[in-house]
C-alpha cells in the first residue's frame, strides 16, 4: 500500500466515474456538438449562476484563457505572491498574456482590499496598466486557506470602483464551499470568472471549467483554440466531471476531516515547528531546526508514505479521494513512529 | 442514418477502443507517472525512429508548441498559404509563438525546394529572420494530397544548407504513409519534428503525438504545460492511441477506396467543375457556375448527408472510420439523383 | 560627387534645417513638457484635421505603435504583400502586437476594397480576428504609385461595414498628396490613424508622426513608452519636422520631375525591360534577361551613382532633397553611357 | 528661476554640447553609416572594455532590448522589487519579452548573491526558467545607492554557477563610478550587458547605449529596428553623447556635493523622518507623521522648487546639471524657511 499525500491531482477515477465517462454519448465539441461537454458546461453555468462556461483540458488552461482575457500586454496583474497563477504556471501570465505581475504579501495566500487598493498604479505611461485581480480560494500554498466572504465582497468593491476584473483561481473551490458551508452561487456572485479543476479533490482524470458571462466565453473559446485546448470528443472526460459534481463534492467533508486527524499527529512531533491553520484538505507543516524536510520526507517514504517538501524546511500533505481512512490512520502511526525515533 | 463526411474529425471510438481506454492502466502524467501516457509516446518515438514523444490534448497544440520551440518571436515561418498552421489555428503563429508566416504558393498545398530557397531571407535587420519551414502530409486543402519523398529531401537538403528547422504538420500521416506505402522511419529521418493526430483517420475522441529529439520534447514539455496542456490521468485518451496505431492504421485503405468510389460519382455530375486528384480520403471538387457550394450542400443535407462548403464554389467530403461501405454506396446514390434531377 | 539614389532616408538636413533645430525651445517630453515637441504634434494633427497626435522617433515606430493599437494578439491584418509593415518592419507585427498578416496581391502596392471584402476572416474560432486593413500611400515596392481617393473611400466603406480599423502607412504621403494635388485633410477624413516619416522626403535626420483620436494617440503614448521610444528633449528633433512641414513640402515635386528624366533615359536604354508607372519619387526598373541588377548597380557605382538592386531583377532609385538637378542630368548620362557601351 | 529637482532628465545641452551636436557629421546609420553614431559606439564599448555597442533613443529601449535578448518568453528575470526595469518601464518585460519576474526585497535597491541563488527556480515545468538577473546602479529608488563591486562579483559568480546572464541598468552609472572611484572597466568586466543612459546625469537631450559583447549587439540591433529604434541620421543626437563622455562626467562629483547640502538641511527640518543614505545625486527623505509629501511638495512649489512626491510619505530631489550652487543655496534656505513656520 502506497499512501500518495503529494497532490489531489494524483486520484483515479472510481469506477462509477469510470462507467459513467465510458458511456457517456460523444460529439466533435469544435462543433459545438458534443453533448456532454454541453451539459457540463450548461450545469456549471447553472450551479454558480453565471451564463456560461467553458470546458479546459486543466486548471492551467482554464486560468491562462481567463487571464488572457481579461488583460491586455502591458497590464499588470494583481495577485499573492504564492499565487499558483505566477508560481506554477510556467510564467504563463507573461507568455501567454504579456502581462505583468503585482505580487502582495498575503496572509495565507489571501489579500484584503487594502492590498488591493494600495497596489493599482496610477494611470502613468511608465507603469503597466492595473486592469485585474487574481484570488485564489483554497490558497494552495496558504495550506489550503479560505477567503471570507467578506474579504471578497471587499476586494470585489475596490475593482468596481477602479474598473478591475476579479477572476478566482478555483482550483479546490469546492473544498472551501464544503468547509464553509457556502454555494457556488455566492461566490458566481462576485467574480467576473471563476476557474473550477476538475481533477483535483473532484476526483476527475483531467479537466477543468471556467465560468463567466456569455461574451466572456466566446472570447475564451476562441483562446482556448488558439493554446490547442480544443478537443473532439471530450465528452469522456467531461462525464467524469458531471459524475463529480453530481456525487463526489459533499465527500471533501471526509478529507478535511483526514487532515485534521493528520495535522493533530504532526501537532505533537518534535519536528514540526508550525502547522499552518487546517482549514481543508491539505497540511503544510514547518520544521524544527536541526531537521531537513528532504529527510523527513525520505522517512516517510521508507513507510510508503509519499509527500513533497515545497520548500527546504516545509513539508506539504494533501488528502483526496484515494486516501482512506485506514491509510490516515496509518499515516499517524507512522508520523508517531518518526517523532518517537 | 446520417452520413457524416464534414470531418475525419468526427469519428467516435469503436467499441474495442473503448475497451482499451476503460481499461488502461494510469497516473498522474505531470509527474511523469501514467505508464499508458508513457507507453504511447515511446511507442510513437520507436514508430519513427525518433528520441522522444509527447502527447498533447490536440493536434493545434502539438504544432503550436513545436512552432514556438524551433522559432525566436521576429522570426519567419515559411509555409503553404493553405496551411492549417496558418489558416487554422487561430493566429497562433503569431499569437504563441510571436512569428511571422512567409506564404508560398504550392501546388494542392505542397512546396517545393526551390520556392523555400527564394523565400529564405537575407541577413538584415528590417527583414524577420527566417528559421522555419513547415510543411502538412496531406494537405488537407490540397484535397488530402501527397508529398514524394523525394520532394521532401530536397526541402530539407535547403533547410540544412540555410540552418532552418523543419516541422511536419502529421494530422493526416498515416492516410499518406498507406497511400505511399511509405514507413514512419522514412519520415522521421527527415523532419526536425513531427506532429501526428491521433483523431482525425486514427479515429481517436482526442489527441495528439509530437515526435523529435529527446532535447526538443524537454522543451516542448515545458510549453504544453504553459499552454495548459498537462493533463493528469491522460492514459485514458493515450490508451485509444495505442489502439489506434496497433489497429486502425491499415484500414485507411478502406477510406482511401471510398474517396475514390464518391470522385467518381462526382466527376460524373453536371454541377462538378474539377476533382482536385483523390490521393487518400479528402474529396475536394469545385462546382461550375449557375449552382453554388452552399446550395449544393444544402441538398445533400435533405437527404442525411452532411459535406462542407470550404469556399463559395467547393465542397469538401471527408472518409473515416465511421462512414461504412453502405453508407458510400448510399451517398453515390445521392449524388447521381442530384446530378440527374 | 557622389549621387546617392538609394533612399530618400539618407538625407542631411539644409543649413535652414539645422538652423531651426539647433535655436528650437525644448523640455522633458515625458513630461509633456517639451515645447516643439508639443507644437509640432499640435500642428499635424491640425492640418490633417485629427484630434491629436505623436511624435516618434522613426516611421516603423508609428506603424507598429499604430497596429499594436488598433489590435490584439490573435487578430489579423489585411495588407499588400508588398506593404512594408509586412516586408521591412522586422517582423513587428507578429513581435510587438502578436498578430498575423493576410497579404494580398495588390496592382503596384495598391489593394482593393473587394479583396479587403474577400479576405476578411468569418467569425470562427478556428481562424484569426480580422481587425485591421494597413494601406501604404504612396507604395514604396509599388514604385512609388498613389491611391485614387476614391478605392481608398471603397475600402473605408467595407471596414466601417465588417467593424475593421483603416491605418494608412503614410511614410511617403506628402509624396502621394503633391502628385495629385491632395490635402491632408483629405485623408485626415478617411482613416483612423496615420503615420507620417518626417525623414524621407521630407528631409528631417530622423522622426514620424501618429496622427488619430485622442484617445487613440492616449494608448499609443503608452505603447511608445513601453518600446523605448519616449525621449526627453526631443524637441531638437522634432523642430527639424516643423520646419520641414512649412518649407520643404511642395519642393517635393522637383523630386517628382526627376524621377520622370530619369525614367526617360531608362526607357530608352537596352537594359530596361519595364519600368513600373513612375508616379511620385521612386523609380524602379527590371532589366532584361541577359543583364543582372547587382552588376548594372556594380556599373552605377563605378561612376558614383549608388542604387539598390531590390531584387535579382529589379534596381531602385530614389529622388530627394539632396540629389540636385545636376546630379540627375549627370546620372542620365552615365545611364546613356552604359547603355551604348 | 526655477530650481527643478524632479529628475535629471530634464536638463537642456550647454551651449558647447548644442555646438558640438549642430556641427556632427551625420549619416544613414540604419546602413551603418552614420559616423559620428559609429564612433560613440566605438567609444563606449573601448571605455568598458567590451566588444561592441549601440546607440538607442532612451534608456528604457537599451534595457528592454537587452532583457529581450537575454531571454525567451515564459523566461523569469531576477531583480529588485523597486527596479526600473520593473516599475517604470510600462511593464515592458511581460510586454516586449513575455518573461515573468522574480522581485526581491533590496536593501535601497541593492540585492544580494544569496538572495539571487535563493531565487533560482529549479528545472521543473510549471516553474518559469530563471535566465537572468538585473541589477541597478545606481538605484534610483534606493537614493541612489550604489554597489559594492564585491557584491555584484558574488553575484555574477552565481550567475556563472547557475547559467544566468547578468545585465546592468546603468542608467545613473557614471554617477556610481564618480562617487567610488571605479573605471568603466571594472563593470565591463562584470556584466554581460551594459545600458548607459546619457540623459540624466550627462546631461543630452536623449539618448542611451547598450554595450556587450558582438554577437549580442548583432542581434540587439535586430531588436531595436522591430521596437522602431533604427534612426537614420541619430548622429545629431550622438554627438551630445561623446561631448558628454568627454566633458561632463567629472563634474558629477559636484552634483552629489550638492546632494548632500540639501540632505544636510534636510535633516534639520522637522518634517522629515528619514533621510536615506546620500551616496550620489538623488535625495529621497520620509515625511513624518502630521505631514504629507504632497503637501510639502506644493509649498517647496510656491517657492519656484519642484520635487517629486515618490510616494504619500516620500519626496525625491534629484541633482544635475542644471542646478547652480546658487540654486542649491537657495532651496536649502526655503528649505529651513518651511521648517521654520
Amino acid at each position: 500500500m502506497i499512501v500518495d499525500l503529494r497532490s489531489d491531482t494524483v486520484t483515479r477515477p472510481t469506477p462509477a466515474m469510470l462507467e459513467a465517462m465510458m458511456s457517456a454519448p460523444v460529439g466533435d465539441d469544435v462543433f459545438g456538438e458534443d453533448p456532454t461537454v454541453n451539459k457540463l458546461e450548461a450545469m456549471a453555468a447553472s450551479l454558480f449562476g453565471m451564463e456560461a462556461a467553458l470546458y479546459c483540458p486543466t486548471g492551467t488552461m482554464s486560468n491562462q484563457v481567463a487571464i488572457k482575457v481579461h488583460t491586455q500586454p502591458g497590464d499588470e496583474v494583481i495577485c499573492d505572491q504564492t499565487a499558483h497563477v505566477y508560481q506554477y504556471e510556467g510564467g504563463g501570465i507573461a507568455f501567454n498574456a504579456g502581462a505583468q505581475v503585482r505580487l502582495l504579501d498575503g496572509a495565507y495566500g489571501r489579500i484584503t482590499a487594502e492590498q488591493v487598493l494600495q497596489a493599482i498604479n496610477p494611470d502613468d505611461v511608465h507603469k503597466a496598466r492595473t486592469s485585474l485581480v487574481c484570488l485564489e480560494n483554497t490558497a494552495n500554498r496558504g495550506g489550503g486557506s479560505c477567503y471570507d466572504l467578506t474579504a471578497v465582497e471587499a476586494i470585489r468593491q475596490v475593482c468596481d470602483e477602479h474598473g478591475l476584473q476579479l477572476h478566482l483561481d478555483g482550483a479546490r473551490l469546492f473544498n472551501a464551499l464544503v468547509a464553509r458551508g457556502e454555494s457556488p452561487r455566492q461566490h458566481g456572485a462576485l467574480f467576473h470568472s471563476i476557474s473550477v479543476c476538475l481533477n483535483k479533490g473532484l476526483g476527475c482524470p483531467a479537466g477543468s471549467i471556467l465560468i463567466s458571462r456569455a461574451a466572456f466565453i466566446k472570447k475564451a473559446r476562441r483562446i482556448r483554440k488558439v493554446f490547442g485546448g480544443g478537443m473532439r470528443q471530450a465528452g469522456y472526460l467531461a462525464a467524469a466531471g458531471i459524475y463529480a459534481l453530481e456525487n463526489q463534492v459533499d465527500r471533501l467533508a471526509t478529507d478535511h476531516q483526514h487532515a485534521r486527524l493528520l495535522a493533530a499527529a504532526l501537532a505533537k512531533a518534535p519536528f514540526t515547528a508550525r502547522i499552518l491553520p487546517v482549514e481543508t484538505n491539505i497540511v503544510i507543516f514547518e520544521i524544527k531546526e536541526g531537521w531537513q524536510a528532504a529527510q523527513l520526507a525520505a522517512r516517510l517514504k521508507e513507510n510508503n508514505i509519499l509527500a513533497i517538501a515545497i520548500s527546504p524546511t516545509q513539508l506539504r500533505m494533501v488528502l483526496h479521494l484515494d486516501v482512506t481512512a485506514a491509510m490516515v490512520e496509518y499515516t499517524v502511526e507512522v508520523i508517531e513512529k518518526i517523532a518517537g525515533s
